[in-house]
């Protein structure tokens, strides 16, 4: 795949250097397609200073709300996380991300989702993307400085790609993982069946969809596939009526 | 060899946030023994605050008068540098500098060697170094932050570690792939579903199914999964009749 496919997804960050870090860190690693979620710093002196010349990662930025928009256009979604959840998400280690990032096809658009400083990404920000990478660390002190873990990752990345230049074959786009926005149109209409049949209670919907986000996301879902289970759920619906 | 046989020794930092942010760094990587040769500022409030709380390395760091003093006990003095020099030093990737540490006998004693914010290590300084490691970056823009090299070079050496053998968490049965026959039971369920629904053609069924099957085998469903996904089938037949 492309590096300038790849977007680094920073949600809800509160310090200003951090993102001026992260956007030295990725043009020191050839990225440079950089996404804020709801940031909650101005984006100014302090960030340009820590950019130390990336200025122009810095003044291309986009800006979403909320962490489905910034997504919704990506084949592969990878939520970053220190801590283990209750929910275990399926995990990598940054050397078999960057493994599968570069077996990815060059039209794949991929996001790197990065959570707050102190608390990181919440549970329903995880659950929208595919898999979780983790940094291994110090059990006893685990925490890395967000632009540092974004070092290690771009790093990773870079270093796979720069190691081995490999040409991959062209699939049809339609045997490729489909956009997040498609993903999710899926788990609504099928919360929607879910909720009609009984089978979800809905005041409490979450567990079950929450396995079974899991257990989709984890297979990144194709447009044939997604056709396909669309298509089944509103043969399911027709026939009740 | 023993991580707290490394020591990292910053020669002539100006900043002291750098310094701070390679005790984080260093801290989150398992080495604890940080060395400062002539340092150009004071170690204080700003230091601390960017450590986070890796404070016992930054009480605990010894301050040396010139390089040579710093990696006088070392057996291997390896410095990093992203300039080629009129006289080529020996130079490792950061992957093979983790292999050569591993490799080493517990006794051995290492120094990492990070220069100057904005002029790196001296020559004659690169000379008292057994080799050089480079941090692949981009070749347009390849000054990484100090702190940053730092948690790179710290993550190669931990995770080199790291990766041999760990103790992993035996999961419950239930979260573990499900036998080929149970998965089995799932496909003749689906499928006589879809049969019923008149979204399955009776007499092909099989290009649908063996999509369904190449999905959900894939995904190597769980017990807990198969029992949603025929929980679900089942609230669907109820509903009816």
């Amino acid at each position: 795949m492309k590096l300038q496919n790849i977007k680094i997804v920073m949600v809800g960050t509160t310090h200003p250097g951090n993102i001026g870090a992260a956007a030295r860190a990725m043009n020191n690693m050839c990225l440079s397609h950089l996404t804020l979620v709801d940031p909650q710093c101005p984006i100014g002196e302090t960030a340009y200073a820590r950019a130390s010349g990336a200025n122009a990662i810095l003044d291309n930025r986009e800006t979403c709300s909320g962490l489905a928009q910034a997504i919704a256009d990506c084949n592969l979604a990878v939520a970053t996380s220190a801590r283990r959840r209750s929910l275990p998400w399926p995990e990598l280690n940054p050397q078999e991300l960057a493994d599968k990032l570069i077996s990815m096809d060059d039209s794949g658009r991929v996001a790197l989702v990065f959570g707050r400083e102190h608390s990181g990404l919440l549970n329903e920000e995880i659950q929208l993307c595919n898999q979780m990478v983790c940094i291994p660390t110090n059990p006893e002190f685990s925490s890395l400085n967000l632009a540092s873990a974004i070092q290690v990752l771009c790093y990773e990345i870079f270093n796979r790609q720069y190691d081995a230049p490999l040409p991959v074959k062209e699939p049809d786009a339609h045997d490729l993982p489909a956009p997040s926005s498609e993903v999710e149109g899926y788990f609504e209409h099928l919360q929607q069946i879910l909720l009609s049949s009984g089978y979800l209670d809905p005041d409490q919907p979450g567990m079950i969809m929450q396995r079974l986000r899991r257990l989709y996301l984890r297979s990144e879902l194709t447009r044939n596939e997604i056709n396909i289970l669309r298509g089944m759920l509103t043969a399911i619906e027709k026939q009740k009526h």
